[in-house]
């Protein structure tokens, strides 16, 4: 069966977060195309077009709209790593449904993240990753780099879990999904690169409580759901069946897609709107780097939205890339669903909504 | 082939850390005993038995001779746990030649670790860890739990990636051997509970500095080769095939196993010399949670050492776990190896002879 769905129909974002963009995100950028050409990661001018497509400093410098530009630099280059890694290494390629094999992969990655020591001739994204993270040493304190390389390792364990569930073929129930999808997105990576682009460090009782670790992981799920969205154009294009919020609810809770766009956007405004809640909470008592790093949630989903809708990677169906989407968006007036208790069938995040635990 | 050696090949462990044990050890394993009985995790008391036979509390109240009686409890049940979810799921079993589903079942313990709400019937290991992790949230920081979440993530990274392999009939090379065997051998979240233990926090920025993130490691390194060591005779006996430092040797470096035995000893004694000078140059500036803290690292290396030398999971050969032997233990007096240089072939571990990153 193969499904279309035209961007008009696919519901207008509620998002009523402030919007910014890094002042000097057009020559930053320059300078990353350049490190992209130069590293070697990519392994033909085709992939390479594709990588630079993502426009990861027009994304990056959405969420830290106000860092050093050497700074900017460094995590809009991880992004763009990221982003080649996961087409190269997880999406597509023999690994993408080879779990033993990629399992090992990611180990290797992951140390090399973590060992200025390491080293793997054979894989040619490891060589780049070393790059971006000593920069990151270079102006980051360690514990902020410990905190990235630790999501870094959470944002592989979800790869890996997505990875084993498509070689078995199965597509996992909504709580399955949105506990792996909250890992596999990259976005604990992405929000742990904000207190690097700013040179904020939250305090780690601040950072550890509860009520911030939720509003973290609100964070990724609305950007996640969001790119779910931003892609199911593309992946109904080419009849994927890859696990997304689409799949998950037409397999296990019998909706047709139309419902299942409504039903997504219900579980995306309800959380978007949690998220506004715990926010407003804890905000007014947050120190000057809390402040910043909330801040920095807030832009994160609407740069991401933004970005979403705009970037070729998303909406060019071609082989080649197209230019970067320059149109007005639109956005929605009002949540599709607001209200203040848990989503239905999915314990792994209820605790979001648990004002005792928070 | 069936090799065999006998305990008298194995030559005597150098050891010169400190040895201590908690005074309460034998009350608190009554506890942990009657918790395991009651928490449904074991599937039969052939498994039970078996659980039991690991002495978990003798083990950890080596690591944490000081702590308050809750504590050493808490922390126990987990090493019990760790050990039980281990055997039925990792060694053994059909999910340890399945990483598709293994990974799965990683993430969604992995979710339930840091979760309080997720919830899942069909996996009895999960709801006696949430009471382990319970227990944690009662009496530690956020901080402090947060540490240990990530650290378990750290370890089931570690068992998906020998899962993989294993599934793959992969013998790593040394290097991936040493990076894999850090995370699979669980010392990251065994270490993480010092803190846990002793109340004591280790501020983030010293926690994270190089140096004592390379001392954690190499305490997890050698206590791992240790448990290679202590396993032989035991995986020998089944003709096991398993990933060990002995078979990596072997397979990569063209050794017998007499010489693979030699080999073994001298990287874990390389290590553990490097870690003894590392930690005499950090310990003296040290402030007290951190000293707290490094000195856990010496007992843990010590206790594990006099655990696994005597505990029936690794001595008991029959079917039904033996008493816990009693014997005296003999050590050697010198390291085989006190070269203050990096291990050949192993990059992934070279930056713990860096003393410019250190």
């Amino acid at each position: 069966m193969v499904l279309t769905v035209a961007e008009t129909d696919l519901p207008a974002l509620y998002c009523p977060l402030e919007s910014a963009v890094h002042r000097h995100a057009r020559q930053v950028d320059a300078q990353a195309v350049r490190w992209i050409r130069e590293s070697g990661m990519c392994a033909s001018e085709h992939e390479e077009s594709w990588v630079v497509a993502t426009h990861s400093t027009d994304f990056y410098a959405r969420f830290a709209p106000v860092a050093a530009d050497d700074r900017l630099l460094a995590t809009s280059l991880w992004v763009y790593w990221g982003f080649a890694f996961d087409d190269a290494r997880c999406d597509n390629g023999p690994l993408s449904r080879n779990p033993a094999r990629f399992n090992a992969l990611a180990g290797m990655v992951q140390r090399a993240a973590e060992s200025p020591t390491a080293f793997d001739a054979g894989e040619r994204f490891i060589g780049p990753l070393q790059d971006i993270i000593g920069r990151f040493r270079s102006f980051g304190t360690a514990a902020q780099v410990r905190r990235f390389t630790d999501a870094h390792r959470a944002w592989l364990s979800g790869v890996c879990w997505q990875i084993g569930n498509q070689a078995a073929d199965r597509m996992p129930e909504l709580d399955e999904y949105l506990a792996m999808r909250i890992l596999a997105a990259g976005g604990e990576p992405t929000f742990a690169m904000l207190e690097l682009a700013t040179g904020l460090e939250v305090p780690d009782a601040e950072l550890r409580r509860p009520a911030v670790r939720a509003l973290t992981e609100m964070a990724i799920m609305v950007a996640a759901l969001d790119n779910d969205r931003h892609s199911l154009r593309k992946e109904l294009s080419r009849g994927h069946t890859d696990q997304n919020i689409y799949n998950v609810l037409m397999r296990h809770q019998q909706m047709s897609l139309p419902e299942a766009v409504e039903a997504a956007t219900r579980i995306r405004d309800r959380v978007l709107t949690r998220f506004m809640r715990v926010h407003d909470r804890i905000r007014p008592r947050a120190g000057v780097e809390l402040a910043g790093y909330l801040q920095g949630l807030r832009y994160g989903i609407r740069g991401n939205a933004e970005w979403g809708l705009r970037v070729p990677r998303y909406l060019s169906l071609g082989h080649v890339p197209d230019a970067m989407d320059e149109a007005p968006l639109e956005w929605a007036q009002a949540p599709a669903d607001s209200h203040d208790t848990p989503l239905p069938l999915a314990p792994a995040v209820a605790w979001w909504w648990d004002d005792q635990v928070l």
